[in-house]
């Protein structure tokens, strides 16, 4: 396009203009909004570009934890500016929304009957994932790497060890497309009933570290509100999502009413989750399992598919069909991509800035950390030999990460005054190790079972 | 789907499992996140349900801001729970993302070329859209209508009245897809145009009310700084979208990589915008112009196209054609539009949020405000007559949505303590009618035009 007089004119008079809203940006916190997108570009560029990490047949999950882990550590090399990231409420929020949507998709794509049929080994792997690094945390390998600490922060060290992040593996499933796999059906069964038990610990060992006992009417209530949010949204989910799929079929005006329906009900669980005290992305994942998508068969028939049997018996069908299929299947999974693919990565990127280098650099930590780092590997891969006649190693590895789970009991247990700042770093690195190792493993296995 | 109990077991122990997360949102400030995730699913919800105005022929914009109107105003019948959605951060951060994507959005559909065709005479319109209102409002009737003010209240007023919303009447223009015609060019041009020179009014007004004196150099700085910004992105606009096209074009790697790099485009744009002091949606307009379809002529051909080339010889050809055309035209606008459906209606209703019904009550306010509507409206309306040979009176109805640029002048004169709180509340309500009104009026006179 030529730039011509008129049109420098006219563009720049474009831009003087924005100077009126200018001065009204200051009523709000106009700086922080303008950072704030600055940030987005940082987060969605870097993460695009190390998601070319997939080329080498490794999960684009890994190439933004470590993207995240580079951006939130540059300050060791004197560059400060993306500091802020960190303690942005902004970014925080579409973070949150992020893990929410992709805990929807999960949700969407996970078949609940599939999942009824692994559930028994599932929750089998889920004890026994559970069970071994607790007691090989709280009991032997923790006073034995930390003689002399408060019993309270053994067992907080073996609490820490418990509970798999669900996002990341099942994230590393997703962009493998094997989520509908017996292997990560079980894993994505047993990483949420290890929350459980894992919430029902983290209760107890907060319990006796703050009142010196265990509440049992504290953990009773706990059980009694999950159990009756549970059944609310189960009875009413399926009273729910049928009639919602039939609107959605029936609704022809551009996707923007469904992608808002969709969308408002991932949301809607994921606030009722989090009223009840349960995590938001737990409503999300229920939301998106209820959402079955048998009740959206219409709303998978879109309107290319008529057009189909329409020319069902010219010549050249097969052209047709393969044409079609580049585009049909438009149902709630992919109105609900792009979103993915702006609020996702920003989950992911800033779960590896808050990964903190520098506790790598203490040796003596570090030394102890590989102890608890095998403690939490091993812990969990045993529990793969329960899941039945399956991948036992992809099952195994599957429940090795821990994610944000586990730094949420240390910043528990730190903010009880219970462990220590080096206890705290341990289980960090913990967290690290198990993020940012088991992706690229897990691939490896994965493939392996494939070929 | 039977819900059988060991389904049952299954999921309460999902649930349950949340806790253990919900332990670490106290970490966070988890509760402003999950309310605020009510609150966007009240605003998607009602903003879609509002948006059936269509089917009576008016613009998705008019039922968004009325909603917002009537959200913000239930407080009045005691109604208080969605009060603190008015001063959410969270909630003003996607209204900006929402206004950002909304102007990338226009700036796409607007042909730059077409727009320098129209250049001229948008000035006259902008010119005359601001000195009418103007001395109207400062010099006559304000005066009039308040006898016995401080000149700068007069001076305020009169500024309140110059600077047309963008985004209102643009909205009217895409809901209607008239973006392309000769007036609604003319109207974009002559609103960008209104704000440089509501901007340089604002400035002076300010100047006098504070210093009591024209800051010449503080006005020059500015025109300085926006023409350095225009010139440079204007300049390194036209150096990257080519390439930023030839990229996007050979990525066939999802849409992943596609989205992110559009929607990046547009962020860095407004950051840069926001950066100069100017306003986002200023750089998300340009971002858009910038952006010329033109270099996304392969991008705009996805696979399809080549899938039809290799079938050209096949009867049945024109059906392919046929189901294809459904299907084609995957570019930059189609994008980002599933992200539009999600943030747009969030800033409209928020925007219909923040007006204050209260105002109406006093019946003296009313009345003057009426005199000051009836000056906004002929002032504006008048401009229309400069446009050439285009319907003036879609013109003319264009330029008058003052919209959130109006309460921006109130806001910064009340700030300085210049215009008392009758003023604000006459702007206030001028801006309220202006904005509500405009659009149907505005839908009618297009809907005339075409027939």
């Amino acid at each position: 396009m030529k730039i011509n007089f008129l049109n420098f004119i006219l563009v720049s008079v474009l831009f003087v203009g924005s100077f009126c809203f200018a001065s009204g940006s200051a009523v709000s916190s106009q700086h922080e909004i303008t950072s704030t997108l600055l940030w987005i570009v940082i987060i969605l560029i870097s993460a695009k570009i190390s998601s070319l990490i997939e080329r080498f047949g490794q999960p684009a999950v890994l190439g933004e934890l470590i993207t995240g882990v580079l951006l939130g550590n540059v300050a060791l090399l004197g560059i400060s500016f993306l500091e802020p990231m960190k303690n942005s409420q902004l970014l925080a929020f579409l973070s949150e929304l992020g893990v929410i949507i992709l805990l929807f998709q999960v949700g969407l794509e996970s078949n609940i009957s599939q999942m009824r049929k692994v559930g028994f080994r599932a929750l089998l792997v889920a004890v026994v994932g559970v069970v071994c690094p607790f007691v090989l945390g709280a009991y032997l390998v923790g006073p034995w790497l930390f003689p002399g600490l408060a019993a309270n922060a053994y067992l907080f060290l073996g609490a820490a060890l418990t509970a798999t992040s669900v996002g990341i593996t099942a994230r590393v499933f997703k962009d493998l497309n094997t989520l509908k796999t017996s292997e990560a059906q079980i894993v994505l069964g047993a990483a949420v009933i290890d929350d459980v038990i894992g919430l029902v610990i983290l209760a107890v060992v907060s319990a006796i570290a703050t009142v010196g006992a265990v509440s049992l009417a504290g953990v009773v209530a706990i059980l009694f509100k999950a159990i009756a949010f549970l059944t609310g949204s189960v009875f009413f989910g399926h009273l729910l999502a049928p009639m919602l799929g039939k609107v959605l079929s029936k609704i022809h005006t551009g996707i923007g009413m469904k992608f808002a329906l969709a969308l408002s009900f991932a949301l809607i669980f994921s606030f009722l989750a989090g009223e009840m005290g349960l995590a938001p992305i737990v409503g999300a994942f229920a939301a998106g399992l209820v959402l079955d998508p048998v009740h959206f068969k219409y709303f998978k028939k879109p309107k290319i598919s008529e057009e189909l049997e329409k020319v069902r018996n010219i010549p050249g069908r097969m052209e047709i069909q393969k044409i079609a299929s580049l585009y049909t299947e438009k149902h709630v999974e992919d109105l609900i991509e792009p979103l993915a693919h702006f609020l996702v990565p920003v989950f992911f990127v800033m779960t590896g800035m808050n990964v903190q280098i520098q506790t790598l650099f203490n040796p003596k930590v570090l030394l102890v950390s590989l102890g608890i780092l095998v403690v939490a590997i091993a812990g969990k891969y045993v529990s793969g030999c329960f899941a039945g006649k399956v991948n036992r190693n992809i099952v195994g590895f599957g429940m090795v990460p821990r994610g944000e789970v586990g730094l949420i009991f240390a910043s528990i247990g730190s903010g009880l005054g219970v462990i220590n700042h080096e206890i705290f770093s341990v289980i960090v690195i913990m967290v690290i190790f198990t993020t940012l190792f088991t992706p690229p493993i897990l691939t490896y296995l994965i493939k392996k079972e494939r070929s």
